[in-house]
Formats: C-alpha cells, structure tokens, sequence
C-alpha cells in the first residue's frame, strides 16, 4: 500500500533530535489548554448541509458583535441566503434585495477595521514575520494581527473569517456577512472581521459557487444556500448546543505547536520550512469529550 | 441595499491616481495574454459533481507527469475515490486497498521535489519576499518558486496543487495523488508536486469531509468521493474538450496584475497591503470565447 503519510514518524529523513513534533504535542496536551468561548460569543448558522459554528471576539469590534446578535436574536437571516458565493474568495449573505426589516439593528455601523486592544484581552504572538502587518498573532484562539505602536489590533482574513461587508465609505456595514474561502489578508483593515468559523467550514466550502469570472450575485436563485437559521449558542437549552473547545492560543502547548509547525522535527520532512504563516497554522478544535 | 462591493470603484477613499486598478487591467488585457494548455498536459478529473481541470508542468517533474499520464490512460483511477480529505489540508485519492494493478506504471518514483529549470521554461518572479523559499514566481502560469544559486524550481503547495503523496523514503511515490484545499506551502520540497487544478476547484472543495481531527482514510465509505474518471485532455475528440485559457504569467498583463493587487489602487481600500503573497495571487483562467 502507498498510502501518503503525512504524518508518518517512522521515517527515512533525519528527525531533528530532542524536538517534538506536532502529533506529540497534541498527545501530551495537559487538560486545560481547552476552553470553551462564551456562549454568548458562540453563533450557530445552520445550513442544510449541517451547522457551522463561528466564535465571535466583541473586544475588537463591539459594535458588529453587538448587530449580529441582534439580528440573530430577530430572526433576521432565517430565510435568507449566501448567494454570492465566488471560488477561492468569499461566500456573502444576506438580503440580496435589500428589502426585509431590519428591526432594532443598525442601518450603518462605525467601522472597526482595527482596535485599541483591551488589557483584559492577550495577544499571542506567532512570533514569525508577517507581510501584511507589523506583528501577526492569536487573540482568543483566531488569528489576528496587532500595530504595537498604535496600540490596535484586527481580526485577519485567514479562511473562515467571519466579517460584515460594507458598500464604499467606511462606516456603511448592516447586514451583510461573508465568510472567507481562501485567505484574503489584503482585505484586514479595510472590512470588520469579528468572528471565524471554528467547525463546519467544510459545510462553507460545500456551497454551490457563481459562474467563473462573475464575482457577484449568482444568477440562478436555486442554486443560493439557504440560512436555516442563526442563532446565538446561549439561547439554547444546553442539550442543544454544541461543546466546543478551542486551544488555549496563549498557552506553552499552542507556542511550542506554532514552534513545531515552522521547524517540522519530524523525520518525514526533508526540507524544513523553519517558517509558519498565520493563515496557515492550525488552531486545534475538540468536541469536549 | 448593502451589497458587499470588494470591486466597487465609486469610492469614498482615496484612489491611488494614475494606477490601474485589477479589474481595469483585466478589462483592458489583450487576446495574445490567454494561453491554452498543452493538451498532453491537461487532465480531466470527472466526479459526480463536475469536470475538474489540471495542467502538468511536466519539466519540473518528468518522472511523475509521465507516470500519471500512463494510470490515466490505463483507466487506473476509475472506480477508485478520493478516501482521504481532510478539512483545511488536502483531499487525497487512489487505491486505499492498494491492491489494484498498476500496469506499466512505476511502483516507486525517484523524488522530484525540486528540478533544475530548463532554459524553455520561463520563471516570472512575482516581485514578493517568500518566507518560504528564496524567490517566488509563476511558471506556465502556476504558482511556483526556485532557488536561483542552486539552479532548481518547483511547483508550490498553494490551494489546488495537484501532487503524488508518497511512504516516508523520498523515491517512494507511485499511484496516491492529493490536491491541496488550503495553502500548505511547508509541504514545498517534501513531496513532488507537478501541476494544479485551474478549474473546477470547488468540486473538490465540495467532497464530504473525514470526522474532525481524523487525518486518515474516512471511515465511512459511502463518504468517498468516487473518481469517474481521470483522462489526458489530447486522447479526447476536440468537441469533448475544455477549451481552458491560461493568463500568460510571462506578460506585461500578469506583471500589472500583480503590482495591482500589491498595491489596491482602487478607492475602496482605505488600508494597502503594499504586498501579495504567493498563494494569494489568482492567475485568470477562462474558457475560451
């Protein structure tokens, strides 16, 4: 059998001695590294394919965090669809018409492109240079990127991030929402990004795309993705939810996984990156057992 | 109405004057930029959902464009499936028994990680630090990178790169083929890479999923993606082909491309990246009109 193993230790290359690598790490991960996010913070979009699960940071954009609740708790996107779904960039939702209520939401929000970063919030850094940003890092188990000397910090586009989009001036989102396909980092300070998906992006990338070459609406209205429902994950009754738990990315077990990742101990890998780029490191996710 | 415009170009930023912008560039981009592949070197995946298209690069890697052409034309793949997809990593096909004839195909491959670039083939730097390697760059029109003091280049793990997996020896690749779904570019030098899906992408995109943290095969076999077919695009009658145009990497369009996504002259940006990260540059594909 040929089967490819990725993850192979028995190997033929040199293993880099006394240097984990990122299956044992994950093994002797100690109990705590786990956190569930707020369930406040938790959203539910539920799909025919199944739920996607997205986990929200309020510290950076308060405003947003606060709207999509909002409309979450309205029902608003009940009915609604991801109808401009463009491959290898973003899957947009909505209201395609612009026509439904909008109830107690906003008509227009401040933008919250970046943020003066709270004490209360850490920012991990991933301690590897970043084209798109003076530091890349983590904040509460998503990637993120901070300016040290303004103080501020942002949510990066790596795939599944989760932001409003917005029309041409700055401080136009409402309702709009996309989730990213691919990573699309030069959009970082120019859109709000609030959440990420952390379970279900399969179900995301599953979604029937437009046409090649039309990045809009897709033409054929059978083929948009129906949102069956949002929902915030503390208005359900526990039974309902779904025990999600993110790594602790301040944690000595996420450093030395960002660690391993760059320097691929592992005797598989004949020639070691000794690099690890923010959209492309693994934040490790469980169902609580 | 609040439609998410990424190409808006009614702006309340301030547009770069002088500088086009991507989508003026596209407009305004000559017949002669479109190439249409070698038809040797096109490969037509069918599966149930749709036609998913690759281009070989066969000079960055004979031994294994050789080899998969000759499973192709032995009808190795079909009734085979994609067993082994992994959400964020790659989607992985063959012979998971690996008890099926080869034919006259190699059981074992000489490594082709990196392969000294002959003078034919030209490398278009994409003008970017890599982290990842000494210079990033296209060639026939994929995503690729080369050392220039060693002489060698090779095809990047950037979404959709088509390559052979292979056991933990380096000459060990044979009949398992994968294609990535994220970047993974320290992958890169690891496992031979020799081409990359230009259309079709979100058919592998749409392939059913292993459970979460399962790295291996699907347990459930009625959740593999059953290969129908995989044929070399010059064995078929020209009205069963994919009329499928590459934008030439080498011209001045492609350069402008680039410069343009580096720099996001539009008026919709209100913060510019001033780079573009390998994976992050679309080359423009098209059927042809």
């Amino acid at each position: 059998m040929l089967a490819l193993s990725l993850f192979a230790f028995a190997a033929l290359a040199d293993p880099l001695p006394g240097r984990a690598t990122v299956a044992e790490i994950l093994e002797a991960a100690p109990e705590e590294v786990w956190v569930a996010p707020d369930l406040e913070d938790t959203l539910y979009l539920d799909l025919d394919a199944g739920r996607v699960v997205i986990v929200l940071v309020p510290e950076l954009a308060p405003a947003h965090a606060a709207q999509i609740r909002t409309l979450a708790r309205e029902g608003y996107y009940e009915g609604l669809s991801f109808y401009r779904v463009v491959q290898g960039f973003v899957a947009q939702g909505g209201d395609e018409a612009g026509t439904k209520d909008i109830g107690a939401a906003e008509p227009a929000l401040p933008a919250e492109f970046e943020t003066p970063l709270p004490e209360s919030v850490t920012f991990t850094p991933l301690g590897q240079a970043d084209p798109y940003s003076p530091q890349a890092g983590f904040i509460e188990g998503l990637p993120a990127a901070r300016d040290p000397e303004a103080g501020t910090a942002w949510l990066a586009h790596c795939t599944g991030a989760f932001a409003f989009g917005r029309e041409e001036g700055r401080d136009t989102a409402s309702t709009e929402i996309y989730i990213a396909l691919q990573p699309q980092r030069y959009l970082d300070r120019n859109l709000t990004v609030v959440g990420r998906v952390v379970l279900g992006m399969e179900h995301v990338q599953a979604m029937p795309r437009g046409a090649l070459n039309n990045s809009g609406t897709i033409a054929e209205k059978e083929r948009w993705t129906p949102i069956r429902g949002l929902t915030v994950a503390s208005d359900l009754p526990e039974e309902a939810r779904m025990p999600v738990e993110i790594m602790d990315t301040s944690s000595e077990t996420f450093g030395q996984l960002t660690r391993a990742r760059a320097a691929r101990p592992s005797g598989f890998f004949y020639s070691r990156p000794d690099h690890v780029d923010l959209c492309q490191m693994p934040v490790p996710v469980r169902l609580a057992p």
